[in-house]
């Protein structure tokens, strides 16, 4: 049902670079910061209308799979069963580099119904921008009721080996110093797919879109892993796929621990060789039993 | 003319912190991520209009710079003689954290254009954000005509030290692992002035914001120094400021440099201890002779 563009992560580009005391031309990589508009076709059969939906500054690459996950997270369809389909309309911006498509079209199926408000807001975002429209918590909780908790139990010790399986799938595609990874991560701790993008919401999209478009949502048990830090955004994201655990090697917002407690998600942070943090649901994290216990000892002080 | 919030840019919140064999009950410093809703006031002095114009995910503090900086930056006002106040006015979401204002009211002197293309234009932005609205380099070239070179130069050997520069004058706000920070930069590698926000376009928002409140732009004798990355929506910022310089610890996207090149502005990336590259405009940087005339021989090769 899709199209797909090959990954387009980085282009070449002369730097001169400064080192002590020499100056020297360089080829330096350059992550590929690009415009995509989503635009949706909707409406019912005999009377069909299109809507310039969203523009975002995105890695080239996997365009149709941003443009599915862009529409579950954002509440715009319930499920990839709304989506009939995603086509490329390539439409050159301004100085962008050539040979990008800068415009994808995701037509729903007839008369799947789409709020007026959803086609009044208008979407625009940056290379790391998610949150398109949503105010506040309230407004997710509208979309996305608070769920029980489910029943993913992830193994505390698996936590430490994330960091360096995701540096080694991400350098799959070459590191620039530019790109956000995110990850979905099994139940036994290991890696099942990730995605890269300039934008840390644009690589979460990407990789629940993936599943999305294989009619593999919801995700009930996997943790979502990030290269960076964690704000609401990706929270809400996570919350819209029933993700039910984020593990951020950066350092959680005031906001993504609130939507982590809300949302009865798990939140690991601050992921270093030595050490994590968990800011959210460490009783659905196994640890060791006389461990727990001491940490409990300390939560009552 | 402003109201100004005392910045608050972190909350304490207990997490787990799992270390080697020890669990532990810590306290952690959270960065505020909280929603602001900038409105604007305009129309004509006997027919004044509200418009919610922009909701940004945002650290509190410095609310009505952020407001002014953003009004600048996206071109919806031409300067600050443009706004006539800027007033908080509380609003606070669901699952906020209490005490924060959660709005600010910019009023426009009467009779001040404003587009109706910006008007229709709706703005979410997060933490992250800040395109807002312009999809393609083509728009910020209509709202911003490409500049003449400016005179400003920067001795490369004062590159060096600005990142330990950076490091102190953020410290004062303290650090919690999850702000970013912008900073002014004077010709002779001072920090002039430095700002922090969960997002790199609000930092730089009320970077500019608070020189524009003080009727300070254009900033032409400046550099703009950035903490993390530096994609499109920052360098429109710079633009937008007549900021001559942009100088990134992290590095550039492809649009970044695009826009460095097309603005005439010089862009420094990658800036480690030994070393930083130079994107675009290095003939405005001093460097040593003898060297520079090796880099321009290695760029002909």
């Amino acid at each position: 049902m899709t199209t797909d563009q090959k990954p387009s992560s980085r282009v070449v580009s002369r730097a001169i670079r400064v080192q002590n005391d020499a100056i020297t031309t360089v080829e330096e990589h350059l992550v590929i910061e690009e415009p995509l508009e989503i635009r949706i076709v909707h409406g019912s059969a005999s009377n069909r209308k299109i809507k310039p939906l969203s523009v975002t500054m995105r890695t080239p690459g996997h365009d149709s799979e941003l443009a599915a996950g862009f529409l579950i997270t954002e509440g715009i369809v319930r499920d990839a069963d709304d989506i009939e389909s995603i086509e490329d309309a390539t439409t050159d911006f301004a100085w962008s580099a050539k040979g990008y498509g800068n415009t994808v079209v995701a037509s729903l199926v007839p008369n799947v119904e789409v709020s007026a408000a959803t086609l009044e807001r208008n979407f625009y975002t940056t290379s790391s921008c998610g949150i398109c429209g949503k105010a506040s918590l309230l407004a997710l909780q509208t979309v996305c009721p608070p769920r029980g908790t489910s029943e993913f139990i992830f193994d505390a010790e698996k936590i430490r080996s994330l960091p360096e399986k995701l540096r080694r799938a991400q350098s799959i595609f070459g590191l620039t110093g530019g790109l956000h990874g995110a990850a979905l991560v099994s139940a036994n701790g290991e890696i099942v797919l990730c995605r890269e993008d300039v934008g840390r919401h644009n690589a979460v999209d990407k990789l629940i879109g993936h599943f999305a478009l294989r009619e593999e949502l919801p995700l009930r048990n996997f943790a979502l892993m990030l290269s960076g830090r964690v704000s609401f955004d990706l929270m809400q994201k996570a919350v819209m796929a029933s993700i039910p655990m984020v593990i951020a090697i950066g350092a959680p917002s005031s906001l993504a621990v609130a939507v982590a407690q809300n949302f009865n998600l798990r939140l690991v942070g601050f992921l270093r060789p030595d050490h994590f943090n968990i800011y959210s649901g460490e009783e659905r994290i196994r640890m060791d039993q006389a461990r727990r216990e001491e940490a409990d000892a300390g939560k009552q002080e």
